[in-house]
């Protein structure tokens, strides 16, 4: 294992392995709240990922019996002694937030979330905003931001994009806690596995994934979020511009023909 | 239980029980069908529920042993013979009822359907258009217009914003019921109970929901569905407006500090 | 059983028996790959069955182990030689692909997929586009693009909007195959059932179908997609048009006649 420069105290710690990048949420004390401090982290994190040429997958981990608690309450209290009431830092950091969720789907490599326990408000969003996420027997899921009298209106927003609407509002406005299997069943997660071997399947998904063509993923996997807040025709137009340049970039002619040879194919942008 | 001021003979009861407003349709022998008095009584009904300062949550019950049969087909007919062969009556109708599909939506308490029987066409789209939704093992759901010559299409709207669309089709196109259950797996509804409990647990959802904080709930729950009607960048942008102005708002003040000291918090909205 | 015109050794069958018309892929040695002719022959004969006034029901079948796998890969590679490396070739043959795709449902007549064995690629795409699927306990179904460096980004339209989010990320980010029966959990097709009893339970929905109101089918169906893409207020005045010009149509008049008169409808559609 190759283990990054990250400090044992930082907010968020990186460990490379292979291809595999995973960042680790290392607050278990405050339960890995999206603090500003935890936010900015993440997505430097997500964009250094992005350009690292040796990184071909992404694991969002975390460190404690707590994925994420979402929005960090005593941080934005602290600001309500701003002049302002602490209007413009409350705008700051839920835009900031927002543009993370969306970074995630905009980064060109796959973002697996390693999800080892609970996942709240916007921990819950972070899961359901991953391309793909893996939890545990023992992990729930919640939006309860209801309960302490700020909605989870963000985390609706990805929440409705996954997981079908009367379940949405009913995790939403009663605020209550669904076990994994729920959330499987709901659409939040792909898989629930035993404690013990999250990491090892996470690992076969991420080293899975790193063998696939670099290429192809990433003008795959931003088309597909993209079309999908498009009108049918629209979609359809941008995916057969993808698809062109896709089949004609170079691990399309190497996968193609290493199909028609009956061989397995040596991506050259794996190289 | 105080009873409202509503006449035994009403298209539609309202019992209020405290926060509780249970609007019952009252029209069991043509099946609670959405008639032109049926549907003006449901408007005029939530509109007041949600202007009424008691009242913090509307159920959306019915008498007799159909939920609701959808359009009144012996009124449609009886236009017929207007001038226009009935198209000025028709049109206003469906806008009618469309728009009362949409103010389900848009009134800022939230409304759960108390399913008790048979919900067809347009009173399966009533189920399907309603926040939260609970129904017993004996009800069934369909859209069985095709049978008579008339697409459910106004109901298809709010089903393939609920179900599957592969699903959505199938009840469209072949008019069959389904069971309960089934009506669980496609998103139609979120619990299913026993008869006698029916009106148990949906107080105990309405209840619940009630004593939440009534300036979150109107924040969340019309941005939630504004949102999902926008393009995710446009959705962001929404959202992050709206829990900003949540968190600056009074009860958010309270929750977020009783959530740190500990306590349960008193909020200033149901004052 | 009538069979209409067809030559044992086209691209594609049709079989014409009474209102159902069954167009059978028919290249099980080059596993009915969507080739430049297949989708030129599914294309042409989906307008035909279209206009065709006995056909009320388009069944789309295969023969061979394979329902389709895709893009014919060998097609696509033998234009790398042209003097644009196949650019053009390929731009065409991702836009008639499309085309089809989105003609399944323009078509004013009700497809109905009758899966026999895999489906891949794009010919999964063709699977979640037509309007009902049903398929054996024997297939499978996947999106196995990325596996030769081509994402399945056109598939993905079709599959975004019949599969709940994440699995459809498994699915398109990993390549591989589930079965029939988590192709139902997802969306992708409506029932699965023994092999020996695949035609029967397809000619029992296609039949079915086929007594409805051909005007009332017409009318909904073409809706029901368009309004799928629109904000909910477009969407709802979409539908008021649709079912008031529904509702004065002669279908409707004899339908909800029949109704009141609890007799069965005779269609003058179908007349």
């Amino acid at each position: 294992m190759t283990t990054g420069a990250t400090n044992q105290e930082d907010a968020l710690l990186t460990e490379q392995v292979g291809p595999v990048r995973r960042l680790i949420m290392n607050r278990p004390k405050s339960r890995n709240a999206l603090s500003e401090e935890m936010i900015a982290a993440l997505s430097a994190a997500l964009d250094e990922a992005d350009s690292d040429t040796q990184t071909r997958v992404i694991v969002l981990a975390a460190n404690g019996p707590v994925y994420s608690a979402g929005h960090d309450l005593k941080e934005l209290n602290s600001h309500r002694n701003d002049a302002d009431k602490g209007e413009a830092f409350f705008s700051r950091i839920f835009t900031d937030c927002s543009a993370l969720m969306q970074k995630i789907q905009t980064v060109s490599k796959i973002v697996i979330a390693e999800i080892q326990g609970t996942a709240t408000a916007a921990g819950c969003q972070l899961v359901a905003s991953c391309d793909l996420a893996i939890t545990v027997n023992e992990a729930d899921f919640g939006t309860p931001g209801i309960n302490i009298g700020l909605f989870c209106t963000g985390p609706g927003v990805a929440l409705t994009r996954s997981v079908p609407r009367k379940q949405a509002m009913e995790l939403l406005v009663t605020g209550e806690m669904i076990d994994a299997h729920t959330a499987k069943a709901y659409g939040i997660v792909n898989r629930v596995v035993p404690k013990d071997y999250l990491r090892i399947v996470v690992d076969k998904y991420a080293i899975e994934i790193a063998g696939k063509s670099a290429e192809a993923l990433t003008f795959g996997k931003q088309a597909v979020y993209r079309q999908d807040e498009m009108p049918l025709a629209d979609a359809y137009t941008l995916a057969t511009d993808v698809m062109t340049n896709n089949l004609l970039a170079d691990d399309a002619i190497e996968g193609v023909n290493a199909f028609i040879e009956k061989r397995k194919p040596d991506w050259p942008s794996l190289k």
